[in-house]
């Protein structure tokens, strides 16, 4: 392990119950990771009076407060006054508010100050931020959003999830390398398998993007398994699964809607009698932890490939546990320097 | 209640256990329906022995046993040598095989010897079969898949559902139309709410297709309400929601692995604990109600809207009950002339 220092930002003013869920959060990965140093950007007043909180020992939880006098050097706050919220306009919002806590913390991206960038706010404008102020990799046509699906064996990383609603075949074929970089450090996975989502398994079906995707992903070094269809992805089949932004972010909400529906559904039939209440009652904790496992809080965020500087989106309804992964995530792509090889895999493809 | 003699050809060759599961859902359709007869398509000698052996009560329900005296006259076979496999290339299988089960059915009904075609065959084949013999309805550029998806309220009309890979906007438009009239005579829904499927739910997100189709939507006489994004659908927000055919494939096949997704993991949690056992023990028959209800057999088949005739492709693993029930829609669309409304309001928009 590198004894390397690795920086951070992080949103403060992101998520829906921000600052607080992210300060948290950070506090916990100080804990946990000893070679990291966080910047946490957004109103400092807000910032400070958790951290306050925090350490006197109000409303938190009594192992932080023990852990702050610990962590507190690690800590810096950096102000920004204006915020962001979940509905406004990604790229009126970056053109208007420059002093937003994610344009800010995008900046110190670019200057070289941070190595990361993690926030729960809003995604369009954590993406039109990060390629405005950060930039993408060398090489890196579009940058895209990734998230990991639940899957019989282990999570699959299906990209992009909505950076990009119109594509080409190149656009997924660098998906399909920034994936496979990806899964490959946080999973530990040789040679991550790649699906290409399309209609049918065999050759020639789906669209002009997907026969195009088909043949140069067929001719690149990467793992390449063919076609996968959408009941493919929860069965494992690949590692890594590509297609085009509108697909895959229509599939990502309604594959986060589908828990809650089947579990609803059940309650309103188990109400109907006691022993169907009893079989839920005694079930309860197993769909608990189901939930958590479909959930993506233990994932640590979805990455936004294609940057050049790590930069993590969490859920807006993020948990302190769910920013810590994203700060553990942060990490791990830093000190195994994702960008660099993805950087020298799509310049060796274009040279 | 029409007393018109509804005519409707089952292609016998389609399902995964063809043809037994064809004749036995039909056998089950002529008792419940006194004003349909049948057509049984396919091998003559297969089809021959299985109505055989029902009428002797060898291997079969004695209900069925008993009902078929009454029903044997309304049941014609008709034979057809060749039979199209779930793997075959659809294009290529009904150039080639002109007497196929589903050819000849399609035949039938282009020559009106019958109103309605049932397959649970290969549905690329069901489809180019419908479009060569029977034709579009005038006025309709592309027919569309229709399937059901459960919701918290009425089920979902979802198209295309993989009949169309690249849209154009007047495409989404006319799924719309021929949706909101599916829907209206299936579920007596008067005005069902139309959304059109993206990435968001203001105006203007998405891509070029939803940009063109929003605004055709808005100007229709449909009851549109706007963008629904991937979590509406089973929260029900739409009684109607159309997609490109792609996405429309992908979301399919992705939601029907959801539920044995889900309880095969539940089931791993289970096994562990002796209280997790008897509680997914007492909750089963709720478990086995929801796996019903998430499943189409009770929505009667995805009908292929736009054809020139009632066309319903069924699962491949159609059971008896699946079949019924598709007769029992085609049935519906075929007395509430639901293709003549189309033609109208399609016709008028295009005039």
């Amino acid at each position: 392990m590198s004894q390397r220092i690795i920086r951070v930002a992080v949103d403060a003013m992101g998520g829906d119950s921000h600052p607080q869920v992210e300060v948290e959060g950070v506090v916990d990965a100080l804990v946990d990771y000893p070679n990291i140093v966080v910047s946490l950007v957004g109103k400092e007043d807000l910032i400070g009076a958790c951290l306050e909180k925090i350490a006197s020992g109000r409303n938190s939880d009594h192992s932080r407060t023990k852990a702050i006098p610990h962590i507190r050097d690690r800590i810096s706050v950096i102000n920004a006054d204006e915020v962001i919220e979940m509905g406004e306009s990604p790229s009126h919002a970056i053109r208007t508010k420059k002093n937003s806590s994610i344009a800010i913390a995008s900046k110190l991206c670019r200057a070289g100050d941070v190595d990361a960038v993690i926030s729960a706010g809003n995604t369009g404008a954590v993406m039109a931020s990060s390629l405005l102020y950060v930039g993408r990799i060398s090489g890196v046509s579009r940058p895209a959003i990734t998230a990991l699906f639940p899957s019989k064996n282990n999570p699959v990383a299906v990209l992009d999830l909505g950076a990009n609603t119109d594509c080409k075949p190149e656009h997924l074929y660098q998906f399909a390398v920034m994936g496979s970089i990806y899964v490959s450090h946080v999973f530990g996975i040789d040679r991550p398998r790649v699906g290409l989502l399309n209609i049918g398994e065999e050759r020639g079906k789906g669209n002009e993007l997907t026969d195009g995707a088909y043949e140069l992903l067929e001719r690149s070094n990467l793992n390449f398994i063919g076609n996968v269809e959408g009941r493919d992805i929860l069965e494992g089949i690949a590692d890594v699964v590509v297609c085009d932004g509108f697909v895959g972010n229509v599939l990502l909400k309604f594959g986060e809607s589908t828990f809650g529906f089947i579990t609803t559904q059940l309650k309103k039939k188990v109400v109907r009698s006691p022993l169907l209440m009893a079989g839920g009652y005694l079930l309860k904790p197993a769909l608990r932890e189901l939930k958590q496992d479909m959930t993506s809080e233990d994932y640590g965020g979805a990455p936004l490939l294609g940057i050049d500087g790590v930069v993590i989106i969490c859920h807006g309804n993020s948990t302190p546990l769910a920013i810590k992964n994203a700060v553990r995530v942060a990490r791990q792509l830093v000190i195994e320097e994702a960008n660099e090889q993805i950087k020298q895999t799509l310049e060796k493809k274009t040279a």
